[in-house]
């Protein structure tokens, strides 16, 4: 069989596997956004037997001859289908030294976990969600042993997230992200410029917040005939294929900018989902390229865009149709609020300056928990110093503490760096939109962000995991991902706000 | 291995067999109300390649297998116990008859199909639709073949959806509906009554009805903590085991009933799963008796109790509260209004008297397509003949013509003629629930229906299909189905309304 039949059957293999995760996605989605709430056990049991099914196919015997067939032939491959094979071994091998029992049982473990979780978060008590999340802690440790690790068991998650990333290395970007971040906060404090920020709370009608939001999507680039928005107690992205995007928001009504930047950053990780190309259907590219690519776009759509004046200029006038609240506020003081710096308790609704210290703060206890060095006993306590120690503040329970994200309860420890990092890529991939197309914040006043999106589309989205993050940063920018142009545009832009020379 | 442990092994394979179809189920149900609309495609794909390896599971060389070994063992079976071994081994067998990839090929045809329908229906041209159908027919066909068949080709279509049943006893039976239908409209003729019922059409928020709508639910016993009420273009009710039980209606801002009973009708399907002891998990009699007695218990609660004078009473004060129209509505004007009599055109929206004409007219209708007296190039023309013959009524358009119901586009040959037997069954049983219980209806003025539903409960619902439906109505009335309570029922309702001696 000649490489391109056997290239063939090799998709159309992984069609079918597509297929199934496909499925799974969409169970999984459900059981976050619709499911009520007596269903969670059988709902687990379909989860766990999926995965199973799924487990069986990747681990096959059948994807060990593909592999095998196609090493022979990687001299006439294209990049595409050398990096096909690439991933389609690296699932593969990580996939089977998990024994399936142990998989499905970690399937079933998160499923409860996260249904605990949101059962703690409602009813404010770590307690509820503490036995679950033991438990899926044992599993990150069981696995980390299966899959075996050089240095620091940490380096084992980060791994998943961002092929290459260690512990040693993030440790240097963090360190000087950290003094970036310090720096700026220092300078603030010699600030005499108060800003206003109570018109952003008050009572916001979510009927309301759901039209604006719909509204905001479609500008941004989002395509609602391939995708839809919900609303889940932790918003999320998930997709089935790249004509069926799925984003969650969670409005709040005592304020404006909580669901309107949620549903912002998850359009950014949609709009990346639905410009993937369909040519790399059924070859296991069709996604990010690392989950910090991922999040450079939700956090650009949210930040860099989403909180740019130019973007607060077109959204003021809306906003004041949908809101009488709004009615004397101008420009500069919409703006100004919408980038208001305070150390405070929630990741997700932290300023772009001080969100990289809630990042921190989850990277180093995660990291002590996989290496045995804290229990799950000890999280709340060292939560609650840490945000002390860096941010000055204290939560008053465990909804705004320990408890506010979702990401232990499924296990996706060594997730967190991503947001930071994607920080990093977005500012870094922004200042090269910029020498490029120095004008093009010009028409964001317009609500016309299509030049900005087809850019992105170009150089990053269509691509989907073709390049690994390396790469596509290198093409992108000619060099590799470097911290000093996020902290420069954290200068840039809140000296400015803040009257700092 | 003694009979008990065959057992345990038989369920634990047909566990895993649930589990595939809940999420099949799942899938489908979210293509009705959330998916996207560039996601029909490759959604088709997802439906197929997971409705193919449920086909590989129930005609799994392991199942004949499992029948063989049970069959040795029948003397020793419980009720349950053989009933399960005759539902699998009816599935195994008249599954194994038709090719795999013909099967598959069906699913994809109608998931398109019912897209298709959806499109035409809301640009109200049946043309969409009419090569769809015309495959979906064909497949028919082709599957009775595979079937075999003795008299009637569309008997084997009737038998799928209530067992035993045959052209030859609907025939006698539709016939006895039908005079008794046409005895009682003639009479109707001779009233004097007029009856308003313009307050039932004008302006009712579409948020209100929902709210509403919900609220009827759960007085009506319909748990939402094991299920959910959505929308869709045709109301439907789908579930995944007995938690999580999923109903959906159609909200009209231009009148009050059409949703209201839509929610009523498929919150009594949703009852009856809910109420199925969880006992016969994974036996597969975990579902209705048949389609007949599930149609019993919708019709049951939209009718006999949703549009009785006690319902009424209770639902009257609440109507006002959410809509000021029915201000002055009084309990007469708002009970009669519920149960004008008019012949019509639209079936779930007419009423109980002339709803069976609906009914034998698309039996007519199928009996010839399938048994290729007519082509679907026929249909719009027989549908309109036939409704202007029984009703006196001619479609202005295909959306309240041919185009109407969701059932054929996804090759419900041989269901209708359950609504009209469901009607049949119900009055037989409500009969026989007066004469055990004759003040019951009285606690139905204060929308207690507690006692009544646990009376169907322990009637019909626990028993999931442990009977065939013959033996249910034997059991629970002492005779076979008998279309005579149905009539009684009708004249004595319908000739106190319109003051007929």
């Amino acid at each position: 069989m000649d490489l391109k039949e056997k290239i063939i059957e090799v998709k159309s293999y992984l069609s079918q596997y597509e297929k199934l995760n496909q499925a799974l996605s969409l169970i999984y989605w459900d059981m976050r956004t619709n499911m009520p709430s007596k269903a969670g056990e059988s709902r687990s049991e379909v989860l766990e037997y999926l995965s199973g099914e799924s487990f069986k196919m990747i681990t096959s015997p059948k994807i060990g001859e593909f592999i095998k067939d196609l090493s022979q032939n990687k001299s006439e491959m294209n990049l595409q289908e050398r990096r096909m094979l690439e991933e389609l071994e690296r699932n593969y091998n990580e996939t089977k030294k998990i024994p399936k029992d142990r998989y499905v049982a970690f399937v079933g473990v998160c499923s409860n976990s996260e249904l605990a979780w949101e059962r703690a978060k409602k009813e404010n008590d770590f307690e509820i969600f503490k036995p679950h999340l033991e438990k899926v802690v044992e599993f990150q440790k069981e696995f980390i042993n299966y899959w075996g690790y050089k240095i620091d068991k940490y380096d084992t998650l980060l791994d998943k997230y961002e092929l290459g990333l260690t512990t040693n290395k993030l440790d240097k970007i963090f360190s000087e992200l950290k003094d970036g971040i310090i720096e700026i906060l220092n300078n603030l404090k010699s600030s005499k410029k108060t800003i206003k920020r109570d018109f952003l709370f008050g009572n916001f009608d979510t009927k309301k917040q759901k039209d604006l939001s719909l509204l905001i999507l479609e500008k941004i680039g989002f395509d609602l005939s391939a995708g839809r928005l919900d609303e889940s107690i932790h918003p999320f992205t998930t997709n089935f294929g790249n004509k069926d995007v799925r984003l969650t928001t969670n409005y709040h009504e005592d304020e404006f900018t909580s669901a309107l930047f949620s549903t912002i950053h998850e359009g950014g990780h949609g709009i990346y989902e639905q410009n993937i190309s369909d040519n790399l259907e059924n070859t296991g590219l069709q996604t990010g390229s690392s989950m910090a690519i991922h999040e450079s776009q939700s956090r650009f759509y949210e930040n860099i865009l989403g909180r740019s004046k130019e973007f607060c200029s077109y959204l003021l006038p809306i906003a004041k149709k949908y809101f009488e609240d709004f009615k004397a506020v101008t420009l500069d003081e919409f703006y100004e609020a919408m980038n208001y710096v305070e150390t405070s308790l929630i990741r997700t609704e932290a300023d772009e300056l001080t969100y990289g210290l809630h990042i921190i703060i989850r990277y180093e206890i995660e990291k002590e928990l996989i290496n045995g060095k804290i229990t799950v006993d000890d999280l709340k306590g060292l939560w609650n110093k840490k945000y002390k120690e860096y941010l000055g503040v204290e939560p008053k329970n465990d909804s705004e503490g320990v408890l506010q994200d979702t990401h232990w309860s499924d296990g996706s420890f060594g997730y967190f760096p991503s947001y930071a990092l994607g920080n990093l890529y977005g500012a870094q991939i922004f200042h090269k939109l910029l020498e490029e197309k120095p004008e093009v914040m010009d028409e964001v006043k317009n609500g016309n962000l299509t030049e900005i999106t087809n850019w992105l589309k170009e150089k990053v989205h269509v691509h989907g995991a073709v390049y690994t993050p390396n790469e596509l940063i290198e093409n992108i920018t000619g060099e590799d991902l470097n911290p000093k142009y996020f902290i420069d545009y954290l200068k840039n832009k809140y000296y400015k706000i803040y009257n700092i020379k």
